[in-house]
């Protein structure tokens, strides 16, 4: 039984992380932190988990959470830093879900988040958990930061055309829609159900702090610094993410269908949907899949590849539960095995 | 390992069943039938189930149903009779999901459903599936009538009150409220997104044919014949049905927290919320639960008790399997054990 | 022409009533103020205005404000109570869209709103801004309270009923649902589409601000002290309310379909649906309307009246306009004839 | 006051063109048709317009509509081709909402709905009703096409850069969403609330009917032919389109901003956002405007421009309206000027 810690277990992506967690059959969610809540009982905060367990928030104490053999950071960027140094010297493993250690260069990471880096030493040995990308270094690892919501949906879409170079690396598009989940649990007007139900919008066209952190792998895949422009919206719905990538082929003789099963054969967590199909967000909700589809409109030399996940799990708390489990050298998608909820 | 047949699982409470069995340890889902989509792949109607099963929709054939050790019956009213008869001649255990076998009284029967009952002959024998209340009939029983959705959020709603005479069981009130999946997946104009989302109405005001369902069994309960007035609802959600219910004390010096908390306190699948709690849907989105709580506004001599369920499980599929089991000597449970999924 | 100023046009109700304001032949809104925006234009928060005026918030200021013929208060509770004072002195009117000046009774508002009255000197001369109950004394008003929301809906459906004395006033029930636009454009974490959208949950069981509200011109209308349990719920939608009203008949001979459209014959802004109908939320949506209709299920001694209307022009801002039309002359629905967009 | 007929009033674009009509100071309808619903009164169906009309559905007789000065189509596409040529004789002019007349060549036409086409002779007279192209020619037209409403909020986004050939025209990519009700009050199950809402996905991606509708208006802009990838998606709303373009500058140096505000300066439809703005569908709801946002990511030689509009109005029925305003001599925007309602 590996035994687990959460710090900062009241967003989405905390509660999401212990809803899986319960029912992981080899894992045991024993402390929970929370500055905000400590002394409130778990399932105050979040109905669904009551008569789950008994665990109340307390505040984050790297004593305690030092006994875990694996702690989970769900907090906003800055926070793990200085824990996550603490905690690994006490011999604990350590998954951020957060932004703080998945780009490689402190100065990108402090341009795009606006502070110093708290522990740019630990940059060498961080592990980016993308299994489909670097399932060779995980299990060895202390420290994995797992991938963004949409870098996970946009970097699985675009690898395979990325890594056998039948792209344009520099005319790439990423049109990316998320739910509004992706906002996090923080009271803020913009997320509000009467500003952004019954409406449409991008943000972030200027640039998002994804945008690097896609292009850092991008760029590891293609072997040369690529281009992309990188397009969110908000849709009115919870959970969710649907890219819809474009990029110029280079060759157009190729089949692009064969190439996307090929690449993506023996991965547990990617489907790659018969040719002609529409991935719906819907079919992933809930799980820690990435389904795809690949199609090439009219013949033309334009490769449009559509790929969904549920934004919570596989751009999330799932793919952290993917990396303990490579981790402790359990089963992949052990605790990762529920279908969709649907309607 | 229990073998299974679904009749008519192109609906949503046959697609809830299809994903409940699939993740069932000790079910099998052996043929699933429909006329209409005979042929096809089950994960062509249904994308979450892609990846799960290979089973392909064939036309519903006495035969091969036979050879399950109990079929569900997910379709309109009035297909159940015949064939129901036919299987259980089989040796075929039957789970019913429509109302053909709900109403112990042929002709209230044909006067709300509008056409001859096709089977008076099994009413005698047939069980109604409410494990809160016929846990004792349902191992043995060879033919259950699973529960309506609302009769399952309003029964376990009032029953403790009727149970207890505490109330004045002619002054009943039951505001239900339900998700739209309640209408079903058949293709018509009020179900549309665009006619059911951003609108609230009420609907059946002037009679709604899970009334004689309801009273048949709170008649049981209260040892008299109740008088209901029942107004349901459409809510622009999918999932999850709340009924508000209001009834009239007879005693004021009841603790009703405690009847209720009494009443359940080994029910499995009901959870009676502490006092001052407000049952939300989302909490039990894709379970079996029903989770209650009970409130005596102003301390006046009217109690009100709320009652939440996911119409699609507790009040059809969920609730169905939980039959199941009892029917097959399994845990209770079993099967049934997901969290919610929030948000 | 009416010069307006708005106090707090930074909420849901303010930027409704500009909606309207700006689309009023007869009014002209001069003076918005905002504490916390002021400096902003109106149209860089509302991007539905832009192209419509170029007002720019400025702090609350009674010297511009006292210049306007009236001034309407979009404020939280207690900030119209000094400010009122102050701009009836300078000579212009008030129409208070919060709940300072609604109820008579200073010590039953403290005891609600838990704070001081601020002005229970001009509760005398405050009206009740319900036109459809205060024609007569609306006109000359320099102080009116509009109604609340729930108030609106609840109040015009029990009515007709209370002023002939055909119920027992001692049994009424309110089941009440509205969209989140009711709790206002304050970030707040139960508002978030995350929290509030696929979810139905009631609150305020134990006391809802807005049952006193109704009990006062509930009392007036009955000549006695109803007794009222009044449940409010959180439908997933922005706007709309659905008040579903129970009462015990007292005579069961009555033709209350007569009675209802009789009692709102002349009211422009009532509309009494045919016997059998069910009024939808959406049909009322962006104006001034309350739509309702009256059944008497199975045609037993209980009467229930459904009551729809939107909750922030029939329930708020369009309210306050019907009135400013009185206050000022003016044919009582000018600006308020815009057609419901539907879908 | 023009006389109307509306032919196809049983559908979205035909329920808001009834509401813009209802509410124009110089149009009436005096006729509206429906082979389905013939007899019944059109607030049975439509309940938001009860009270504003006692029309009645008729059957469509080509005398009764002959009468009228104008006739709009709201039918499916098809319908339009023989009846125009009807009316058209008897001197009433048409503005059809449908695609008969959209596309210049009968057997472009032909492929891509899969039918013959009924009335090429008219073809060439048809004018394509997008005012801020064609505004020369709609005041004479006889026959009117408006715009579909992808082709609608793509064509003005892409209109300048095009134009002006400031960008590759073999490298265009469009990336569209819609909200559900561009598909229609058509009784289907993919546009259930159950199966379109909390979801997202594409559509048509191998090719979609309004693709050679806009590749037609653009290649006259360009003066060559393009290139375009369009990329349809579903957005669980009721009404909205955001189109998201994508194009290749050929000159970096030019400053976008003030082309787009050149071309739309004198355009009362078209609203060109300050730099560094993102358009909401919900800022345009229920309006006639098309709002757009242009920027240029990193400074990079991609374009991303973000169109707005409200498929039903500015993609269908206000289109309509400001085309039988031109036509009539009315001025461009009455009855089109009601400020979006939001929240």
């Amino acid at each position: 039984m590996v035994r687990v810690g959460v710090v900062g277990a009241t967003g989405y992506t905390g509660v999401e992380l212990l809803r899986l967690l319960l029912a992981h059959p080899e894992a045991e969610p024993a402390v929970v932190t929370s500055r905000g809540n400590a002394g409130e009982r778990l399932d105050a905060l979040f109905p669904n988990l009551r008569g789950q367990c008994d665990l109340v928030f307390q505040e984050p104490d790297p004593a305690a959470l030092g006994e875990c053999d694996v702690v989970f950071f769900a907090t906003p960027h800055g926070v793990a830093h200085a824990m996550a140094a603490e905690l690994l010297k006490r011999g604990t493993r350590v998954i951020d879900l957060s932004a703080d250690f998945r780009i490689k260069d402190a100065q990108v990471w402090e341009h795009w988040y606006n502070q110093p880096h708290g522990a740019p030493e630990l940059l060498g040995e961080a592990v980016y958990g993308l299994p489909e990308l670097n399932r060779a270094q995980i299990p060895e690892a202390r420290l994995v930061a797992v991938p963004g919501c949409y870098p996970t949906a946009v970097t699985l879409g675009f690898l395979p055309l990325l890594e056998q170079q039948l792209v344009d690396p520099l005319r790439l598009v990423a049109d990316a829609k998320s739910g509004v989940s992706g906002a996090g649990r923080k009271a803020q007007v913009g997320s509000l159900l009467c500003e952004a139900s019954e409406n449409f919008k991008a943000y972030g066209v200027a640039g998002h702090r994804h945008l690097p952190e896609i292009l850092q792998t991008l760029s590891l895949a293609a072997r040369s610094v690529p281009q992309l422009t990188f397009v969110p919206h908000l849709v009115p719905m919870i959970r969710g993410i649907l890219a819809t990538l474009y990029a110029t082929l280079a060759h157009v003789e190729v089949d692009l269908q064969s190439v996307y099963e090929q690449r993506y054969r023996d991965e547990p967590c990617v489907d790659v949907l018969p040719a002609g199909s529409q991935p719906e967000t819907r079919s992933v909700r809930g799980t820690n899949l990435c389904r795809l589809a690949v199609h090439r409109p009219g013949g033309a030399d334009t490769a449009v590849v559509v790929s969904v996940i549920d934004n919570l799990v596989k751009g999330a708390s799932g793919q952290a539960i993917q990396n303990m489990n490579l981790m402790f050298g359990l089963p992949e998608t052990r605790g990762l095995e529920a279908i969709a909820v649907l309607p």
